[in-house]
């Protein structure tokens, strides 16, 4: 999928997507989920400016922590935030102007996660509104 | 506007908000777009875990330098990119659980950035997808 906002003096192009069904090990391994965030902004053409990682409470002694990386992008964010205990991530990749693939980013994201099933929103931002694409 | 998923254990909102004719002088003040990042996030009943910034380079001598402000959330992430020559901000907020109320947090920012006109989605995250509201 690749999507470009037609005004590349403001618009860019927000992915939004939700993996379902991951291997809850990865969703937990920080440094993993650090350098996916990098290595993915990176394919989709993008360049990292900063990282914030944070690690979660356990809700219980059983339960994993869940994870939230946010890499700052010259061209705006990209986000992972894991929830273990249910095997889930959300992923935002959000790029502005027309240099970036958003599509390329996420699917090495989904190729590592490998979720069961995903759940894929691509939204313009920037221009009047509406969903781009709803795929998957 | 009040947004609560259905399934706190692991769905969350996700406001993204364009706003339109702003002041550029607000938007090229990173120490005010820090502290309104994390008011808004208080008003919306979060924690603010981290906050990540960042300073543009213009894109010549007489455009004045965009910002990037990301707060990681206890309960993901609000996020505020500014293009003053555009005189454009793009705003997320993304809260799971069903404390928090990112309309709050949003109106704040409306609040503070005056925007002429501004394009609000809400998503429902962790779910099967569609967009809940599309207003303004």
């Amino acid at each position: 999928m690749r999507v470009v906002a037609a005004d590349a003096g403001v618009a860019g192009t927000h992915l939004l997507g939700d993996l379902y069904g991951c291997d809850a090990a990865r969703l937990t391994n920080r440094e993993f989920l650090e350098r996916l965030a990098v290595e993915a902004a990176r394919r989709a053409g993008a360049t990292v400016c900063d990282v914030a990682a944070v690690n979660f409470p356990r809700r219980s002694p059983e339960q994993p922590s869940g994870i939230t990386v946010v890499a700052v992008l010259a061209e705006s964010h990209l986000s992972i935030h894991t929830y273990p205990e249910a095997g889930y991530a959300a992923v935002d990749i959000f790029t502005c102007g027309e240099s970036c693939d958003t599509g390329r980013g996420y699917a090495y994201i989904k190729e590592q996660l490998a979720p069961a099933s995903d759940s894929v929103t691509a939204i313009v931002r920037g221009t009047p509104r509406p969903a781009l694409s709803a795929t998957q």
